[in-house]
């Protein structure tokens, strides 16, 4: 029995989510109360929820079959490749990236191969020409193996990059299907032609589960499990958040009570969700929220397509490194904003500060305490002072960080926005609002169907010299 | 004759303002007019500016001596160590981060040492317990210089870190005043007295300069030289912006019209400044800005003693790839940020596009591009999609990257940031709001003098259980 099945594992590693620092209790009166958050609209968000969840596609956890075809592909990598490198942008990026800083070692490229058990990683979710050159320089791409994530194959940064690859292969006569293996929709799209075509080795997206929905897909996991990270337990952590969540009581459910209490803060006019872990291995898990959070969320329209204008910018912040660039601001500064802090309760390491400096009580203070101590007590210092000067914050806690934790994690904040989006009426799974980007993109580089726009672009005002300093 | 003395050279590589995006003739009636910047609250600020430059800390560059000093350590460092490690946090530590992903390659401590001609570099900005047992599985801390920067010796983490280093070094038989460089006030604090007893090689922080605005001192410039970076030219582009900065008219002062747009901006409600480099190098060029903006100007009281609680957040984003996380919330959400880009005119690679996928319509169109176009189209298409949507934007724009834009545009945005100060009427230079949170970490660890404060806490509210969701 994996010990992610033992009910004993799954009671220790619960997370959890503690908001008193949200309550007029502790913060005064830019507090909440709970009968704010018992509002007929947050009831109401949470019934709808409810009824809709069977159909979202991010609640549709990968079956074992698809599992194991993973893993199969993942072992074979392993032992065949020093380099695995991710070509693909946004949801297709940000997911693997927070895995992998979560779940490796901080340092895990300058590991050495041995210490690795896998090979080096690199996730190219930019189209800088001075990156792609950097990334050339380290790596020996016969070597390598390559995955192209566009579930559209329509995404143009990541198709320039699969030509500038297809083309580096073939004039090193390497085969294209030997080091490429494409994660894309099974039937629709540029690159499943592609894959088709060319025999690449493929893994599919469910065809209604949308990028930044996809961490426990294979648009995640294969990398996850190239890395060594455990994918059945992270996919259990996730199934396990699942069963956590089946209250329509926001304050019987973590995730809804999130969303709302998020939801509420911003109707209050804090439009600004900082998002501040206490561990440098996750990091970039808030930058994988500020996706989910910002593109589900920041709508003009709602579902009766009136204008709404609505989204809370999320920041990332890293404690406790930002108490000292961030802190002052969120101390001193206007009401804007909900601080949510993520700690640790035991990390993976222990460094005790040993007695030096005596003589100088002013540091010799911190002797005989532990980094771990330190840590722990800049987090708690900061939640108080910020209650203290009247700022609401929460904390979510991780017992550690592990497959199963970061699984829970990341369907708790999956779940949260989606109940965010009820409760604000909109579509949190679209994102018409990057289209004009992309439309003059097109326009500018001639593709064709895109001349109209072309000629709105050329007869756009031009702007003045005398609004150009030079 | 060095190219930064070389007036051909500076008129290349001055870095550009394009503030059209902001105004009314692009973005309608939401965007400014020339005549808000010219507003006596500007006006004003401008004089204030101009009366105080002589006394601003960050306007006195480094004297030659100092350069020498430095560059004679720099270059026995690169000699004698295969790591050199920054002990520092904040204003210590983003500035060394910012200026070397700028300047060296992107994948710079994977490269061979031969290839990379100096020490490989790590920056310590937190006290991740597992973030510094990392650190020393990949490094030697007896081929290591590690340099220990805090200006007044008593930040937590940084002398926590120092104790465990010199425990470490000691358990090993080395000598510490060998390995350890420190960076500090030449006369007061903690670690000038460590220095001095141990016999530490030390740099010295001007003392009126706080540690934000100190890249361009000591703090930033040892690592920059042990990386190879030519420092005087980083000062030069700093000198060489200074003398484009002399107008007290905001219309010709690219740096008081940043400041100027950016509150007034804010006084229109948007509170929210998203900084978005096109550019991997530029990356952490937003995090440098990010706490200039946020600790400079985040402030409780005015110059007056009244309640202003004033501040603007900084965003920090990259381009292209936040296109496909944040720009959807900033095209359709609400009207609370002004987005500034930064475009590169020449990259230092060039990466073609090659022609594949002919029977594709949909992908081959990039083919015969290249990624350079691609990302400069990107940018346009992303500002022209905000401005069309209604959404103040503007761009800064660096002739290329190197030492010499880097350091003007350092120095721009000190001075923006000090100007904005200005306008607020606040004291840009300090940071009272993050005593609460230092001072309660200290009660916590038991540091004499605090017990009050230790008592204050323990009569705090503790909350409730019911707002403990596990």
């Amino acid at each position: 029995m994996k010990r992610y099945e033992q009910p004993d594992f799954q009671q220790a590693m619960r997370i959890r989510l503690d908001v008193n620092h949200m309550m007029q209790e502790c913060v005064g009166e830019k507090g909440l109360c709970k009968a704010d958050l018992q509002a007929p609209c947050y009831q109401k968000a949470a019934e709808r929820a409810h009824a809709k969840r069977a159909q979202w596609a991010f609640c549709h956890l990968p079956e074992d079959a698809v599992l194991t075809q993973i893993e199969t592909m993942a072992a074979q990598i392993r032992r065949q490749c020093e380099a695995f490198v991710v070509f693909g942008i946004g949801g297709s990026a940000l997911g693997p990236m927070a895995v992998h800083q979560a779940l490796q070692h901080l340092h895990y490229n300058e590991l050495p191969a041995e210490k690795r058990g896998g090979p080096r990683f690199y996730v190219e979710d930019n189209v800088d020409p001075e990156r792609m050159a950097a990334l050339l320089d380290v790596i020996d791409p016969g070597k390598t193996c390559f995955n192209v994530i566009t579930k559209s194959g329509s995404t143009s940064e990541t198709m320039a990059q699969m030509m500038i690859l297809t083309r580096l292969l073939k004039d090193r006569g390497l085969d294209v299907a030997e080091h490429v293996i494409a994660t894309t929709d099974a039937e629709k799209g540029n690159l499943i032609q592609i894959a088709k075509r060319l025999g690449l080795r493929t893994l599919y997206v469910p065809s209604d589960l949308g990028g930044r929905f996809s961490e426990l897909s294979p648009v995640g996991l294969l990398s996850a499990a190239v890395c060594g990270i455990d994918i059945r337990e992270m996919v259990a952590g996730a199934a396990f958040m699942d069963t956590r969540l089946q209250s329509q009581d926001v304050w019987e459910n973590m995730a809804y009570l999130e969303g709302a209490m998020q939801m509420e803060c911003m109707r209050r006019g804090r439009n600004i969700a900082v998002m501040m872990p206490y561990a440098d291995s996750l990091k970039l898990m808030a930058d994988w929220y500020a996706q989910l959070w910002a593109e589900s969320l920041g709508k003009r329209y709602n579902w009766q397509g009136d204008v709404v204008a609505v989204g809370q910018t999320p920041v990332k912040a890293l404690g406790v490194t930002d108490q000292h660039s961030q802190v002052q601001l969120y101390v001193e500064g206007p009401d804007d904003k909900v601080v949510t802090f993520i700690g640790v309760d035991a990390y993976r390491a222990q460094v005790p500060i040993p007695l030096e400096y005596e003589q100088i009580p002013d540091v010799a203070f911190l002797g005989g305490h532990s980094l771990n101590e330190l840590i722990a007590a800049e987090l708690f210092a900061t939640g108080y002072a910020l209650a203290k000067a009247g700022k609401p914050n929460k904390t979510i806690f991780l017992p550690e960080v592990n497959a199963f934790t970061i699984g829970q994690l990341l369907y708790f904040f999956e779940m949260a926005t989606a109940y965010a989006g009820e409760v604000l009426d909109i579509n949190a799974f679209d994102q018409p609002g990057v289209e004009g980007g992309k439309q003059a993109t097109y326009a500018l580089l001639g593709k064709p169907g895109f001349e109209v726009k072309k000629q709105e672009m050329d007869a756009a005002p031009k702007g003045k010299d005398a609004y150009r300093l030079a």
